[in-house]
């Protein structure tokens, strides 16, 4: 069946993102380096307390915030001073107030392909983060709807594309994360195409038993469309 | 124009929300007292601080726990220990935790509703919260939609009717909030029905130049929507 809409990822996708946490994450073990024990794995025991926290505090920079005030008083077994831990508050302000950084191509691919499919974009995270960010974009006016969900499961996009009556097998869903943007359309009939991104958070690691489509770069998609959609 | 679809509101109107928020703030208060000034206005203080964070951190208990956090070092400069900063995290970790409440008469009035109407759950605040209630409320089996919005403002409400095509005329929002669920909707041609709540954040405060139907519960909507749809 013929391609009508396309769904795009947002971080890491469309704009950059993981870089922004993973500087976050360096820039916190150097502020608690002074209250710990100089063998302990900072980044390990952030990511530790982020994971057990994704369930009740979901996606996104607030949570990733919450998490740093957790794991720094946890860390230092509460010799942090507070004023360190207001600091890391701030840092999350500072990320959630960060300038949208297109990635390579992104704003004339996705200029072209508005006239010719129907795009979507559906992404994870915090609400009124990624509704700032795609206002920042100057994509907005591209998309013929937006989607900010807290979990990309087969379930989310079955939803999703009945909300909007869009046949799978007329859908193909365009992202970085296999766990999230690729594996889950598969599941429910859709098609994927996957961009793989620099860098990509260990949550988001999956390994696809079946042929996957990779492009290097966006620049890459509208001659992928032409010739399978 | 007969009514089609019910925009419900989701917290205060569904399930009781703000309470919660106000014994957090009373917590926070006697946690905080023994490191400031017996003559400062913790509430108030508390107050100014989500106020001011409310556009880069939107609503809802994430954002609440990090306007604690900032608070709190804040209005002790500094005097706080870590400990109690964990402490405040911890909270807003068991206020995303907390039991759904239903308000009186909900749960059968939505299930009478959902074979007379459309129903569709307009709400701000936190995405993974606000799902949370949703699915631990029972109430979702009932509702042909749901949005989980980041502010409650006349372009929202217009682009979530044009989502599912629905006309404002055939479309009624039920909410505790004049400001969040009445005035806006009023402003794109709908029609509202205001079912206030016994407590309503200073923030929500609006004062209607017009005549808005008021009901004393949720019981009564049935009523009004057979007498006016």
């Amino acid at each position: 069946m013929e391609i009508e809409w396309v769904g795009l990822d947002a971080d890491d996708t469309l704009w950059h993102s993981e870089g922004i946490f993973q500087d976050a994450q360096v820039w916190f073990c150097e502020v608690l380096e002074p209250y710990c024990d100089p063998d302990l794995n900072l980044v390990g025991r952030l990511d530790d307390v982020e994971r057990r926290n994704i369930g009740l505090l979901g996606y996104g920079v607030k949570a990733f915030t919450l998490s740093m005030v957790e794991a720094a008083v946890e860390i230092t077994e509460g010799r942090v001073p507070s004023r360190v831990l207001a600091a890391l508050v701030e840092r999350g302000k500072a990320m959630l107030d960060h300038p949208v950084d297109l990635l390579d191509g992104v704003a004339d691919v996705v200029a072209e392909l508005a006239g010719l499919y129907r795009l979507v974009v559906i992404t994870k995270g915090d609400l009124v983060h990624q509704e700032r960010k795609l206002d920042r974009s100057g994509l907005v006016r591209h998309m013929d709807a937006v989607e900010i969900v807290n979990e990309k499961d087969p379930a989310t996009y079955r939803r999703v594309l009945g909300k909007y009556t869009i046949d799978p097998a007329a859908f193909v869903m365009v992202g970085n994360a296999m766990r999230s943007d690729v594996l889950p359309v598969l599941a429910i009939g859709g098609r994927a195409v996957h961009i793989p991104y620099a860098l990509t958070w260990g949550h988001e690691h999956a390994v696809a038993d079946c042929d996957v489509p990779t492009l290097g770069s966006m620049r890459e998609l509208p001659g992928w469309l032409a010739a399978h959609g």
